[in-house]
């Protein structure tokens, strides 16, 4: 009964057995020059509705700091939010790879504004040659509030990107889940939103370990083949990168198992702001939730097998709820999100008001982008 | 009929049965906190016969770069053989990821000697701060040229590496076959000879991707996990690399496969030497090919779609012969090998001489081993 | 009549002559094995009263940089207060030359406290591979708004550092000022309050550029050689180096140049905030003076010839008054600093009030120090 | 007596007498904002005929770092002679600034050839992401065995450079040595020859500190300010650079400074040679000397008080002559000159023989390039 995270499930089995597949192939060339990777690079092409160049890692860090390598000389900085995990989860990968600065923006719900933007590079001389300069700014989608950026919202920081200069990375490691949120085009969510580069995230979401580093912009992806190898990215036998993305790519399986994921979200969340004493920290626009639990409620989860993460700082007292995340993937069981929440609401009623509470079920209020949540209900 | 790489090969099935049961596994906790990790890391120490600290990759660039981090400051110099991966192949990889400097030495048959490594740092003023400093040896198992070290050879290297105070690192991306060439133990031939740190390549021997750094001195792996983390080479699901290494070291699978590969080599090159106008650049102890080859003969080859590289320098005039390199994997098939000289042999020879020659061929000897076949030849 | 920096001053004549006689003296071992250097050493060890490691740079982002390069390993962060010179000033050397990360921390008035400091970490997962891991504090001294640490202030820092196992630098860029305004001993203010390493600034206190890099634990400066050198920070004439570090130290120059400045700036806070609608935004304990000016003042001033900078964000309006940073130097004139007070006075008073104000104003205290100037205004 | 390097020696009274006068002079913008460096750079602009895009640094270890960090990618190699400064003395900056590695090429007499160059970039194959890509060539002026490039050798690299698409920089540690060795104009022995950026060194000729990057292609400077800032480069009190060189170039001092050391240079090789069993290793071009010495001759030198080094690899036994270079300096004394030769001809000869050898001295013969010995004959 995993809701610890997207990373502790296994992977799909038609990607697996398209490994299965790809491994008994007879011989193909090296580092990319297969058909496979041909065949994933055009696919890319197609979903987003343009030409892009297309490199294949196995990380999202790798995907994410390789990806920024090429947007930001070594003295240039990485706009994000505060939370960010190019900030908070890659041990400095941007820095080690890309050499320059990451430079951390309060995103209160997870989603980097104009105005958050404005006010960080405002105190910045630019083309002074003691400040870092500004060179990107990178935003996570969906964010790592579990919040989804709208186009719209995309777009207000590629307006800011465009009116200063900068370029704009969009961290996707969940990308499909933001998408099927939204639901929008690939293209309306990136580049239509001036989006230059995208790490395209699949592992969290089925598949093994593949990601997708699609610039849109190709002229920008000009040294990316270097920059990959000699970071140890490259791939001898990349039909094994290819073969999960091709898969993952074909009959819509990535935006299928985003949808499972979401909606078993929404389930969850739905379950567990029903019950008294439990709230939710964030609007759960995508697969992950930041719920105030009471105490006895975590703490019955946990005994019940339930696994998921304290968030943050912890509670100052044990009165007051402390903040939880949950996580579901492509794989999650709809049995195990209902026993979560007969579980929680157990613990958290006195026994006799247990039904009076369930009758009392409201419904999620509308609010800004919670798509998702709306669309179930 | 590939010849061309043990990169284009595709991936043992048994391996890819593991990962079709690690798929479907439970939830495991990520980056490596899980079973499988744990066990291959059990089974490497049981293997080498000593603790080990295991850290899996996903390229043996990521392997040799990363150990290497670990073994010298960023003013160090790594002493390797002229051909080494490390300073031909990998884009500059060890400067990117530990800063320091490859220092290439030459090393005729692919082997570092003491002799070479001596004259290298003659020169340099140890303790002098203009001077990069010495700090570790880097030698290839199987080598560049195809050759292996022996344990008396390796530790050689090991003595140097004592008397000098540098770390002793080997690129074991064909370990395996340089293992089975010799018949020694995997202790006898690495941490027993002075090897402080091994990258136990897999992908080229039946995997899909996945090396293993496994420190003989965990002392020296104090910090490896940033360093890995932050080079974005580690996998949240690391099941699938364990996986992949569990079954590998699996009732002896790796050394089945080099086994096979090694003797292909074996066949190929007793069925090449015993042609008329070929002859071996160096002699084959493990599962790669130098051979001279006529043009013609070269030509004829390529007319009937075997697939194998040009080498090095190109022939001064079409009447030289060219160096060509082959070489053999763990799927590679023995029909394949024959014809392969068979056509050679129907190439090189004059019409009238070809039923002569196939009479003449030689009995493909049994074993693993081939230490002996360029004398032979 | 300069307020705009100590870097606008020249040198002290007395630190030139030194490089006269230095220029002239008999050929001298290149890269620091002259007897100059030596001799400053010598001397730092007997004014820190301990033995240290000395190392003589030209700037003040080398010693900064390279400082903090021996007490970070690349995947640390460097914790340093929101305005510091490290953070703000120079174009992420830091991290080009350590690799690690800096950890801005809120600073209200220029001094981290512990508390500051201990929130900061928090979140921080020690030990865990996806996080900076904070390695080093770096406080300034004086600090970039013109306050100065106290012993016991440096000690809370120290205690900090010493709790976390961190180490930690003082970038005394204005380490003169800072004593000579605190009165204590070189090493109560340094490794007697915890202070591992020190980057012990002459440039903005006479000399022509020569700053000292000093450890108190001289294990920590192990590599220093290898570094400096390799960051193309190794002088080869380093007497010329040594020369103006001798000569800044002999006969208290030092301690003189820096109460010049201390006293100046002192008498132009005592000045100033006798003006109606002059305020200071923190207490002036340095050579900074930090200052709230109606426009019409500002704009007097430079009117008048004064050379000072607007210092944060513009006021929002031309009612409110800006913020403005005057420094004192070494070589500053009394007379241009009580003809700026005057200009100022002029300019902020109506008409009538000019004769009355100048009589009303305080004569300025003897002394060099000037802890308590915000309390008196 | 000092002949072991023009690092040994002091500064010019000229220089330092500009040094006095700029530390007295008034307030000047930092960071070379100032008119003495707007001075500099227009006097290097009109003394190499061209627009040019002139930095200040301290040190020629810096000065070749940041120039070739703004001609190369990390993935880049550098082509440099074996013995080149780059390679063999600067502790892997090149390295450790701009990513890129060093790729040392044969040079027997220190001049780098395009033979020599074809040679060593013909088995790397461009565009191959595997392959460290040569970027750039650094050429050492003088060269490393005191010999000079004229402007058809430096033009020759210069056209290797072209065809390859490489950019080419020229470590002018002794430009102005070569320089009056030739007796072209400085244009002619750079830009008109193909060479992109000089590091133009002004220490080892009568500075205490001071050099100058000046890029003849003001494009490739575009972010230099910030590669300066960033390695901690950037003097505050940027005049004290710029008054140095200013003077230098007054005059013609650096002219005659070099002058003066390339004759002494030129006196000390004909008087050494006229002994029996001395000889020049390479011919005498600039300010260095590389001769071979019996050891009775070096011991005899020693003892009598003379400086200068053993170089390269000891001789194999006692009778085997050594190898011992002597550097001459702006600053050099006639009288040392002679008094060295006089020492080494009577350790030299037997008794009796001493004023028959005075006689026999032979003239110089001529050679490839020797030009400042036979202009001096």
């Amino acid at each position: 009964m995993n809701f610890s995270s997207d990373n502790a499930a296994g992977a799909h089995p038609k990607i697996v057995e398209a490994l299965v597949r790809a491994a008994a192939a007879g011989p193909f060339p090296a580092y990319g020059a297969d058909p496979i990777t041909s065949n994933v690079e055009k696919r890319l092409s197609e979903i987003f509705e343009r030409e892009t160049a297309v490199f294949l890692v196995a990380t999202g860090t790798a995907a994410n700091a390789l990806a920024l390598s090429a947007l930001t000389p070594p003295w240039g900085g990485v706009l994000c939010a505060a939370e960010a995990h190019v900030e908070i989860d890659e041990c400095g990968a941007v820095e080690a790879i890309s050499g320059a600065r990451v430079m951390p923006v309060e995103a209160p719900d997870g989603r980097l504004t104009r105005a958050a933007l404005e006010a960080r590079v405002a105190p910045i001389r630019i083309g002074d040659q003691h400040h870092v300069q500004p060179a990107a700014v990178s935003i996570t989608q969906a964010t790592e509030a579990g919040t989804v950026y709208a186009p719209h919202q995309v777009g207000a920081v590629g307006d800011f990107c465009r009116d200063h200069g900068l370029h704009l990375h969009m961290d996707g490691a969940r990308f499909a889940n933001a998408l099927v949120s939204i639901g929008c085009s690939p293209a309306e969510l990136t580049w239509k939103a001036g989006v230059d580069v995208l790490s395209f995230g699949a592992t969290k979401n089925g598949a093994l370990a593949a990601e997708a580093v699609v610039f849109f912009k190709p002229e920008l992806a000009r040294d990316f083949l270097y920059r990959r190898k000699r970071a140890g990215h490259l791939f001898s036998k990349m039909r094994f990168l290819s073969a999960q993305l091709e898969t993952y790519l074909e009959d819509g399986l990535w935006l299928a198992n985003a949808r499972h994921a979401n909606a078993l979200a929404t389930r969850l969340a739905y379950g567990l702001v029903d019950i008294s004493g439990i709230e939710l920290e964030y609007p759960v626009e995508a697969n992950e939730l930041f719920v105030r639990l009471p105490a006895k409620v975590a703490d019955a989860l946990f005994a019940a097998g339930f696994h998921f993460y304290p968030w943050g700082a912890p509670p100052p007292d044990s009165e007051t709820p402390g903040l939880f995340r949950f996580v579901t993937a492509f794989d999650s069981d709809p049995g195990a999100v209902d026993a979560l929440i007969a579980t929680a609401r157990t613990a958290a009623a006195p026994a006799e008001a247990v039904e009076i509470a369930m009758a009392d079920a409201a419904p999620v209020p509308a609010g800004d982008g919670n798509e998702a949540i709306a669309e179930i209900a």
